[in-house]
């Protein structure tokens, strides 16, 4: 099972600079073992073409290393933070791709303005608040996880599985390391397609609900009928 | 025959990310065979890479599927409408390119700007009207087509071939699977261009209609005289 | 003579996509052999990887077809005229590449605003005017020549090797075939330079006369100091 | 050691255009052995994929030409005039790489708006004054190099290891030439993200200085905790 995770975490970060998600080292994807609660993710500045299955640190979801001698990415603690507290998620992903970065920070959340929002995330992807200097000196990226917990406060992170980070840039997970990787591609175009809608439209507004639901529900949930089912 | 088309949509699924007109598995070619009715079009939520000829449904113009053992797109009956209506297309391309998209969730038909425009669509490409809470309630997909099929009442589907669903992405036609495929490309394109064009001139204006006369029945129509004739 | 020039339209037009200046087939280059007086030029309508030395139509400067059995591109008679009105070009490239094509739609000359533009082009890069309905109507690509030459009387076409056709799109030239395609290239990216210049700084002047002096002599004319002197 | 300096050289030159950094041959890159006081660029004019190691100009720092055939580049006095003035760098990159031109074009500095900017530039990026016309007709190049020192007056050049010049475009520097080159690359993205952000929020602010401080500092000085240490 964790080998099945480590298979899958070294793809998607591969995967990060062969989508257009990353530059230089600037990204990390991490997943989940639920059964024995064991975290994989990318060691810290290393480059995705020399990664090997063997370079990725194995965590506990109290950040003690078990595997591994590379150090783990340097915001693992954000990742921990987002497995302690949203139990339905298997992958994170980190980057900073460029749509996405430019709406944290313009510290705006996403609206949902068409049904290719809609597919993905069941309403705005918010924006969290600015951080405190205390939360920024102490302990930052645990803390940069406890805020994205914040901004969640009453809303289902399966149902908006990604966030942006103010002045900083996107967190985005799911259901599993692919689905999360997924999820992040469709972040960035999504930022692409909200922000040039504004420029020909300003002032637009969020998009009919009854089609919002209408095609997240076509896809996701117990009546979905998208894709082949088995 | 059919074979024929069926050769023709397995190509043009497979260029759609070729050519940079979609994201994952957003968009869907199919085909017709005039002379049986019968349509052939891309499974629902399959990678194009992995897509085979085999696994491509056929249905016939009232849905019923006589061939393939995987879900036609979920926009079947959207295709589907559009070859009931429009007797002359033999082709359809739905996808959610980026320009173009913009303009359908901006909700605003695209106005021609200059000859690349007229090359290819004689006149403005237009933008349908919201659908209603009943019309995305029931039979979603079927009341799309109606939809289309509502804002070309009065024109002619082949001097403009496509349009913007409203807050969706586009759908576009023509008189084969490859034309349609052109016509998309050129959608993407044609929807890039104005918008830069209204960037760098705000309020433009239509351009001038004898150059649009000029640049569609150059390529279109019997005193056309652009390519190789034989 | 005339082989090296067929050589050079050759690699010229199966370049236009490789630098991602033509989508389907909407580009042309042509080149002159000043002895014999002979144009060679893309044949109308052909793919670009499909294209072979002896597909090439060549003409003479009045238009008469004396090699090849494929019909020369429909802009013939445009590059035709501006091989007779300015002496001192050996090639033409016609694009609608997407950046310099807002600029034709907006109806705008790219005003200079750094040295990029400074290296290649001595001042403004203009647009034409409109042209009339008669012009449109009768040998329409003879009077896009007459207007482009009309928009450079009392300029120097060597000095500015290029310009921006009204609501169409920029033809460019220069002293070679291969010179004539480094300034579409450049003419390309100038106009993306210039129109997001302006979006940092609306109201943005042209640049400092002595700076656009500086560089374009220092590449042009007789005391030029750019690259390797033999 | 000189050695190393060259193939370092070679290398980062060959991945401008890898790298999307330059249009034809718009850009070079220069090392220096601090302990000969050695510097190695690129020569002026030379396409990137025919460069050799053996063409590569090696000058001592009054600009004397010790070894090859062919003229440095163009830019070299600049080159020389950084490696006098900043004795803590080891390499110098100068393009035209298009979002950061932009900026240039519009005289405007870059203001630090997320962590993006905050992980390598410790503060806004700067632009030159305008040049004066006998600073641009007697030494030109010596003197973009003087106005660039002049601007990072009371600065520390490896804080902000880049600036843009007016109406010309960017010169990078870095500690090597390797790290020259990254920050070329991330000064390019930043450029990017910074125009898009302000067009999200017109009017934005420079972020938080916390968070400016948190993100250089985890990355630099003897704090830094970022990648592997040994």
């Amino acid at each position: 099972m964790l080998e099945q995770v480590k298979q899958d975490v070294l793809r998607a970060n591969q995967r990060l600079p062969e989508e257009g998600l990353v530059t230089l080292t600037w990204g990390n994807v991490s997943g989940i073992d639920r059964a024995s609660g064991l975290v994989v993710i990318k060691p810290s500045g290393v480059g995705y073409k020399e990664l090997t299955i063997d370079d990725l640190p194995v965590l506990d979801l109290d950040g003690r290393q078990l595997e591994g001698t590379l150090n783990p990415s340097s915001d693992t603690a954000t990742h921990l933070a987002l497995y302690r507290a949203f139990p339905g998620i298997g992958g994170v992903v980190h980057t900073h791709s460029s749509w996405a970065t430019c709406w944290a920070q313009a510290g705006r959340a996403i609206p949902p303005l068409g049904t290719t929002h809609a597919d993905y995330f069941y309403g705005e992807i918010p924006c969290t608040r600015s951080m405190t200097d205390d939360e920024i000196a102490n302990d930052y990226e645990l803390e940069t996880g406890n805020v994205i917990i914040e901004t969640f406060t009453g809303r289902d992170p399966l149902e908006v599985p990604g966030v942006l980070v103010k002045e900083h840039a996107p967190f985005v997970w799911g259901t599993s390391v692919k689905n999360a990787f997924d999820n992040a591609i469709v972040l960035e175009e999504v930022a692409k397609l909200a922000m040039h809608s504004e420029q020909l439209r300003p002032g637009i507004q969020p998009m009919n609900q009854a089609l919002l639901d209408k095609h997240y529900l076509r896809k996701h949930g117990k009546n979905a009928y998208y894709g082949q089912r088995t």
